[in-house]
C-alpha cells in the first residue's frame, strides 16, 4: 500500500486503526532547536476528542499522547518524532453483528476488494479515529508556522440548510470556541445545534461546510506545475474521511463570474503589492500571494446510522438490511475542523521549507 | 523547485514553457509491450490544440509530437517515454508593453516572489500550454486504461449560468465532438457559445464547470490514508491552471443531505455487489468501489482579457493599469475536458499499477 | 531532514535514539494477509542485542518488541506495521564528562554543523542502537521473501588480517550460529575472537568484512537505470554506520581482470539458463540474473575507545584530549550481520514488489 | 520501472537509449538565477565523448547538446532544464546476427526477464550512452557548486594491476587531461595505456579504478539514517554501469585496521576544526565533516570483446557461441572519470539543497 505518508521535507506518516493497541504519526523532517512540549500537542488532540459535548459521538477517550522521539531538552533535535496515543475504550462487540454486512457510505466493501479482507471494528484504519496522526503532526507544523507568526484556523460555515453569516477573518479564532458547533456566527450556531440534535434523534446525521484560514502566509509558496499550493491543498484535505469537495477562495462560484468580475486587481499598500478582492483565495498559479488563504471542504453526513439501510450479507451473498449501533457522530464537522487546520499546517510547514523560508535543519535565530 | 513530476509507479514528468524552444513530458513507469504510435498521442493533442473553433484562442500552433525514447518497434520498451512538441507561432513582442505590469488573475507577481523574475512571455511556465504535458502522458495512460476496458471522458456541464442537462454517461462520448463547447447537452452548448461569444465581443471570459466520468473502473483503487483515489485525484486537477475546486460524486450538495439521503445502499447484480445510486461518486474511503467515478472540477475564467484593469508598474512601484491584447480564449472550458481527462488517466493509471492491477514491468497476455 | 525512510513499495520509516525513550519503525507497504507474530520479529532481534558474549558491549538491554498496528488476527493487514523498543538501561551519566567533546570517527561535529547541537548521549540518533529500526523491518521482509522461498544469510568473512576460508553458500546459516563471530569457518572463527579479545584488553577495536548472500533470488529484479538492485543495495548497506565500502561479486578484484576472466558463460541449465560461475555476484545491468546475489561490506573498527586521542574542546574552542569509558563492542562485525541481512531483506522486498513478484495489496494464494 | 529518476530536491531524470533517436535528462530543482549556456554543457559531454583516442570506441558521435527548456536570458529560470543529443552514428547492423544470443557480463538476459524482451541494439537503455544523461545534469549540478567554490574531480587511480602514485588532491584537475588515460601520475599513465592497447590487440578488455576527490565541501551534508551523504554517493555510482564496487577514505582497507589507527583526530585549525588525517574520507556518520570527500568505485573491464565466448541462442533454445564484432571501449574508466565526477556533483547539488545551504527557488546575492 505505502501510502500513508505525506510531504517531500517536512514528512508525515500515520499509522493505527480504531480497535488496534495505538494511532500515532511521526514526523520527519521537522528542523532542530523547535521548542516542543507534550502539552503543545495534547491541546490540539483535545480539540479533537471525542465525548465532549451532545453532539458528538460517546465513544470516550482521554487521547493522551506520549512522545517516543525527537526532542531532547524540550526542543526538537532535528530526528523523527514519533508520537502515539493509545486506545482505550475500544467496544468491539456492537461489530460482530454486523461483521458480514458492508455499511452503506463506508469503504468496507472497497478494503475487501483491495486488502481480501478488512477490519469490521469500526473501520479499522480506515476510521476518523486515524485522524489523531493528522491532529498531532499538525500541533508540531503549526509550531513551526508560530515562528512565522503564521496562524491557521478552521470553522464550521453551513450545516444542512443553514450558513452562517460572514465574519472577520481575524476574529473567527477567538469565536469558534464559543458554541460546540465550532461556528464563529453564534445567532447560526444555535440554529446548527437544534438541526444536529433532531437528526440524532430521528437516527440520522447531517452534512456541513468546514472552512480554513491561513493568516499572515508569505508570498511565493508552491510548487508548479504539479505541487501547486492549491493542489496539495487539496489532496490532504480530499483524503480526510467524508470530504466530497473542495475549492478555494470563489471555488464553485466562479463558474458563474466574468474576469472581470473573478480578477483580484493589485494595488500598492504599505506593506508591499496587495489585492483590493481576494475571489483567488491568497493562491495565483498555484502560489500563494500574500493574501490570507481561504480554502473550503464539504464533509458529508456520518454514514454510520441506526436507521434501517439496505446491505447485502457477504457469507451468504444475498440482500440484506443493516442497523447501525455503535456510538457516533450525528455531524462529524465540528471535530474536523482540528483535522482540516492540521492539514493545511502539514502542507503549509512543508511549502515553508521546500521554499526556502524555513531552514530544512534548524531554526535560525532572529 | 522539483515539482514538475506526479505519480509513484506511472510517474510523469512535464517541461517548457510558452515562449521557450519546446514544451513535452518523460513518462517513466510504463511497462513493456503496449502498442503505441505518434497517432495515438497526436490525436489527443488535436483535441487540445487552439485555432479550431471561433470560440479558441487564435494562436495557431500545428503542436505536432516527436517521440524520442521509450518506443522499440511500435510497442514501449519499459524505458522512458519522452515526447516533446516545439513551439512554433510565438509572438512574444506584444507581452514587452506590459512586462513590468502583473496581470489581475495571473500568477506574475507570485512567481516573481518566488524565483525574482518572471517570464512575462505568457506566462512562461504558468501558460496553459504546459498542459501539453498532460496529454502526451494521459495518451500514454489511456492506451494502458484500454487493456482493461476502462475509459474516462470529459464535458462541460455548466457555462456561466447555464446548466447542461443530465445526459447518460455511456453516451457522453459520443455527443460532445457535435459542438464546439463540449457539451454534451446540444441545446445548453448552443446558450453556452452564444454566452461565451457575446463575453469574447465586450472583451471579457467566462468560468464554467467540467465534470470527468470514468467508465468501467475496478474496486479497489487507492492507497489510503493519504495517497486515497479522491485525494490524487482532487490534486492532479486542481494543478490545472485556473480550477478553483474540485467535488466527487454528490460534491457540495453532501453540505445539505442527510446519511440516509447520502449513503448509496448496497444490492446482489449479476456482475457483483453494486449501489443503488452513486452519490458517492464511485469512491468510497479513498478507495474505488466498481461505480463509474465522477469528479467536477470549476475553471475560472481565462483572466487575460482587454477590458481595462487595475494593476501595478513594478518598474516605478506606482499604480497602474493594464489591458490585455494577446490572443486568448474567451472561456477555457471546452479545451480543458482533454486535460481533465489526461489527468484522471494518468492518476488512474498509476493506482492501476501501485494497487496490482497491472504488471509494472510488462503488458501480460490474457 | 526527512532522511529516515527508504523504499517505494515497502516503505520503511524508523525513529528512535539511543538515550531516548524508544526505538522503532514503521513498515508502510506489506501487503495484507502474510501471517506475522511477535515471535518473527523478537528472533530477529535477539541476534542483534548486545550484551550475549564477551566479544560485544555489556550493555545489557532485552530489548522487547511491542507491536502497535498493523496486524489483524495473526496477518498483516495491509496497513503501517509499527513496532517499537522501549530503551532500558541508558546510562547517560558516562557522558556528561565528554559532552564538550567530539569522539574521534564518530559524527558528533558533524551533526552539530547540520542541526546546531549533537546528542552527546551515545550519538543520539547516530547511534548502532537505531539499527534496531531495520532489524524490525528486516523481519517483515524476511517473511515476505519466504513465501517466494528466497533467503538471506549474512557471515562474517574476515576480521583484521584473518580472512575465513569460502564455505559452500547453502551451508553458512547453520554453521555462523556455532561461534560468536558468526564467521562460517569455525577455524578462522577461534582466530578471530582472540584478536577481538585482545583488542578488548588493549582498549582498541578492530575492523572486518560481512557478506550476505540471497539464496534463490528470481530473475528481473532492479529499476534501471538509477533505482538498480545494486545501486539500492548499496545505499541501504552504505546506511549502516560505520560501514565504508560496498562490492558485489568479485567487487575490487574486477580492476584486475580481464573481461574474459570477469564475464560469466551462459549454459543451459535444467532449471533455466544460468551462469557457469557468479563473478557479477548476480546482478548484471541492475538487474537480477537469478544466481545467488553475493554482496560484502567493509566495517571500520568501533570508533569508541578506551586509549587516549586527540580532540578538541567545544566549550572552550581548544586543543583537547579524549578517554572514552563507555560499554563498546571491541569489533561490531558479529552483531552487524543481522542488519545486513535485515537491509539487504528490505530491498529485496521493495523491489519484489516493484517488480510485480509480490502483488502489492494482498498475499495470493498460490 | 520508474527508477529512471534520482534526487529529492535538485531531481534528474533520464531518458534515452543507444540506438533510438536521442538520449537526455531533465533537471527539476535547479533554482532560478543560476547562469547556464549551451557551452557549459558542451564542454562536459566533450570529455566523455567517444573517438577521441586509441584507447576509446571508435563511434564517433558529436554528442551536441540542445537546450529546450528551463533557460531565460542565459540564466536558469526555476522551471525543469531539458537537454538532449540526438543520436547519429546508429550502427544496428552489427547486432542482427547476434540477437538472440545475450552477451556474457550484460544485462541482455536480465533485461527480457524483466521486460519480456531485450533491445538487442547496443544494449539499448542498458548502454553505457544513457550516461550521457548524467553529464548533463552534472554539468548544471557542477556550476551549482561553484557558487559555493566547491569542485569535483575524478581520476584513474589503477588500471589493471598497475597502480598510480598518490598525487595531491589540489593537482589532479591539472594533471588527468595531459594523457588519454586521465590518470594523474603520468608514469603510470604510460604503462596503462600500454597495458590497454595490449589488450585491445588481443581482443580483450581490462578494468580499473576511479577515485572521485570534493574539494572545499561544507561541513554539515547528508540526511542519516537512510539518506547519509556517503549512501547516496554510493548509490549513485553503483548505478553506472560496469561498477561493482564503492568505497570511501580508507575503504576496504578499514577491515585490517583498529580504531587508534582509523580514527582521524580533531584540532583547532585556522578555519575551523579540522583532523589531521582523512580516513574517514570526508564523510562521518553520514554527514560531511568539511575535509575533502575522497570516493573510489571499482569499474570492470567492458564486457563486449571479440574474445569466442560460450552463451545460450534463446531461438533454439541451446548452447551457443559468440563473437562480439561492435566497437568497444577496451577500457572504459577514462570516459568514465567523467560520469563519475557528474554523478558525485549532482548527490551534492542535492544535499546542497536538502541541506539549507543553497536557496531552493533562487541563487541569493551575497
Amino acid at each position: 500500500m505505502s501510502g500513508n505518508s505525506i510531504g517531500e521535507m517536512f514528512k508525515v506518516t500515520t499509522f493505527g486503526s480504531s480497535h488496534g493497541p495505538a494511532v500515532g504519526a511521526v514526523v520527519d523532517g521537522c528542523p532542530a532547536g523547535l521548542e516542543l512540549s507534550k502539552k503543545d500537542i495534547q491541546d490540539e488532540l483535545d480539540k479533537r476528542r471525542p465525548g465532549t459535548s451532545e453532539i458528538t459521538t460517546s465513544r470516550r477517550e482521554t487521547d493522551q499522547v506520549e512522545i517516543l522521539s525527537g526532542i531532547f531538552k524540550g526542543k526538537t533535535d532535528g530526528t523523527p518524532i514519533t508520537c502515539l496515543v493509545f486506545n482505550e475504550d475500544m467496544d468491539s462487540s456492537v461489530y460482530e453483528s454486523i461483521k458480514n454486512k458492508p455499511r452503506p457510505g463506508h469503504g468496507d466493501l472497497c478494503w475487501t476488494a483491495k486488502f481480501g479482507h478488512y477490519d469490521y471494528r469500526g473501520g479499522g484504519r480506515g476510521s476518523g479515529r486515524t485522524t489523531i496522526g493528522q491532529v498531532i503532526a499538525g500541533a508540531v507544523a503549526k509550531k513551526l508556522l508560530k515562528t512565522l507568526g503564521i496562524s491557521v484556523v478552521s470553522h464550521v460555515t453551513q450545516i444542512g440548510h443553514i450558513k452562517a453569516n460572514k465574519v472577520n477573518i481575524n476574529l473567527i479564532e477567538s469565536k469558534i470556541m464559543q458554541n460546540p458547533v465550532r461556528c464563529a456566527d453564534q445567532s447560526a450556531a444555535k440554529k446548527m445545534e437544534k438541526l444536529i440534535l433532531e437528526l440524532k434523534e430521528d437516527g440520522d446525521s447531517i452534512g456541513g461546510i468546514v472552512e480554513t484560514v491561513v493568516l499572515n502566509p508569505p508570498p511565493g509558496m508552491g510548487e508548479p506545475v504539479f505541487d501547486k499550493l492549491d493542489a496539495d491543498l487539496a489532496k490532504i484535505l480530499m483524503a480526510i474521511g467524508s470530504v466530497k469537495g473542495i475549492e478555494i477562495g470563489a471555488g464553485f462560484d466562479a463558474a458563474n463570474l466574468t474576469a472581470y468580475e473573478m480578477n483580484d486587481e493589485f494595488y500598492i499598500a504599505k506593506d508591499g503589492i496587495r489585492t483590493t478582492t481576494n475571489q483567488s483565495g491568497g493562491i495565483l498559479g498555484g502560489i500563494s500571494n500574500g493574501m490570507p488563504i481561504i480554502v473550503r471542504m464539504v464533509v458529508k453526513p456520518t454514514p454510520s446510522i441506526s436507521k434501517l439501510q439496505k446491505t447485502v450479507d457477504l457469507s451468504k451473498m444475498e440482500d440484506s438490511e443493516i442497523q447501525i449501533k455503535g456510538r457516533h457522530d450525528p455531524c462529524i464537522c465540528p471535530r474536523v475542523t482540528i483535522v482540516a487546520e492540521s492539514s493545511v499546517a502539514i502542507v503549509l510547514a512543508d511549502h515553508l521549507i521546500r521554499g526556502g523560508f524555513i531552514h530544512p535543519s534548524k531554526i535560525l535565530k532572529n
